[in-house]
C-alpha cells in the first residue's frame, strides 16, 4: 500500500489532533528507521497505522480481545493497553495488511515486550518523541534517540512505569519484562 | 524456641547496627501483630530472624541458591535479594525452625510476593518501618500501617519500585507481581 492511500485512510479513522501526532510519529520513525536500519516502508506503514483502533469503543475492543482469544490479561490492565493489539487485529482485517512485522509494530507500541525488533522499537520511541509531544522527560529521551535507540527505550520505559506507580495504576507485565531485560540486556 | 535464645543467636550473626535494626524490626513486628491478629509467637521468630543470613559472603548464598536448586532468576537481579531466600534456608538447617509460616516471613521480606500471608506483610512492613528507618516516603507508610497493611504495603512497595527504577537496577518479578495485585485486588 503507498504511503498517500495509507494516510487517507487513518485520517478517516482519527480526530485532527490525533492525525497530527500520528504524521509527527511517521516523520520520527522514517528518521529512526533511517538511522538505524529498519525497513522503512514497513516502518511506515506500522507508524501511519499504530493508532488505528484508538477511537473504536472499549466495549467493542473488549469483544474483540475476547473473541480474537487475545491475552485476557489486556482486559484487566485498563483500556489505554487495548487500542495496539486490537489495532493490529483490525489493520489486517479492514486494511488488508498482513505483514506480521509491520503488524507486531502496531501490536506492541504501548506495552512494548521482550525481545522487541528494531521496527517495534522505533515505532515505541517514535510515539513517545515526536515532535508534538511535551512532557517532563522527553527531551532526554529524543537527545538518547539519536545515540542509542536501546537507550532511548530503557529510559521511555522508566519514565512510563514511574508515571503509572505515581498515578498507582497497575503496570502490564510485558512492560515490566522489557524493562528488565533492557538492564539486564539478556536474551530471554 | 524461645525469644531469648532466638535473639543470643541472631546477635551473635549480625554487626551491633544490624542488631539493633532486627530488634525494631521485632518490636514494630509484635505491634503490627496484635493489630491485624497475626501468630505472635511465629511473627516474632520470622522478625528476629529475617536478616540471618544478611552477612554471609556472596559467593556461599549464591551456591546455595544453585544447589538447593531456588529460584535461578534470584542470581540475575542482584545480591541485596539472596539473603531471605538463603536466610530461610539457613535458619531451618543451622537454628532448626521448620515451621515453613515463619521461614516464608524471612524468604519474602524482601522481594514480597503474590498472595502475601499476613505474616509476611507484617514482617515487609515492620522491616521498612522499624523506628532506626530514616527515608523520604517512610513516614507515609508509618501512618497507613496504623489504618490498613494493604495500603501500606502497596505505597511502600510502590516507593521501592521508584528507588530501583531511579538507580536503573532491574526488578525482581515478584516485586512487579505483588505490585499489581495490590492494585487489582484480586487473587492471582
Amino acid at each position: 500500500m503507498d504511503k498517500e492511500k495509507a494516510l487517507e485512510i487513518i485520517k478517516s479513522q482519527l480526530p485532527e489532533k490525533r492525525y497530527i501526532h500520528t504524521l509527527g510519529v511517521v516523520a520520527t520513525a522514517e528518521t529512526l528507521a533511517k538511522k538505524y536500519g529498519a525497513n522503512l516502508k514497513k516502518t511506515e506503514l506500522a507508524a501511519i497505522f499504530h493508532d488505528y483502533a484508538k477511537y473504536r469503543p472499549v466495549v467493542d475492543m473488549t469483544s474483540i480481545v475476547i473473541e480474537e482469544k487475545m491475552d485476557q490479561k489486556l482486559l484487566k490492565y485498563g483500556r489505554e493497553l487495548l487500542h495496539a493489539p486490537v489495532g493490529a487485529y483490525l489493520v489486517k482485517k479492514e486494511v488488508g495488511i498482513d505483514d506480521e512485522e509491520v503488524l507486531d509494530g502496531i501490536r506492541y507500541h504501548t506495552t512494548g515486550r521482550i525481545n522487541m525488533t528494531l521496527l517495534e522499537k522505533v515505532i515505541y520511541i517514535a510515539d513517545y518523541i515526536e515532535p508534538n509531544r511535551s512532557f517532563p522527560g522527553v527531551e532526554e529521551v529524543r537527545l538518547l534517540a539519536e545515540e542509542n535507540i536501546d537507550d532511548a527505550l530503557r529510559v521511555a520505559i522508566t519514565n512510563t512505569i514511574h508515571f503509572l506507580l505515581k498515578k498507582q495504576q497497575p503496570i502490564f507485565p510485558d512492560t515490566f519484562a522489557t524493562y528488565n531485560q533492557l538492564l539486564l540486556k539478556e536474551e530471554f
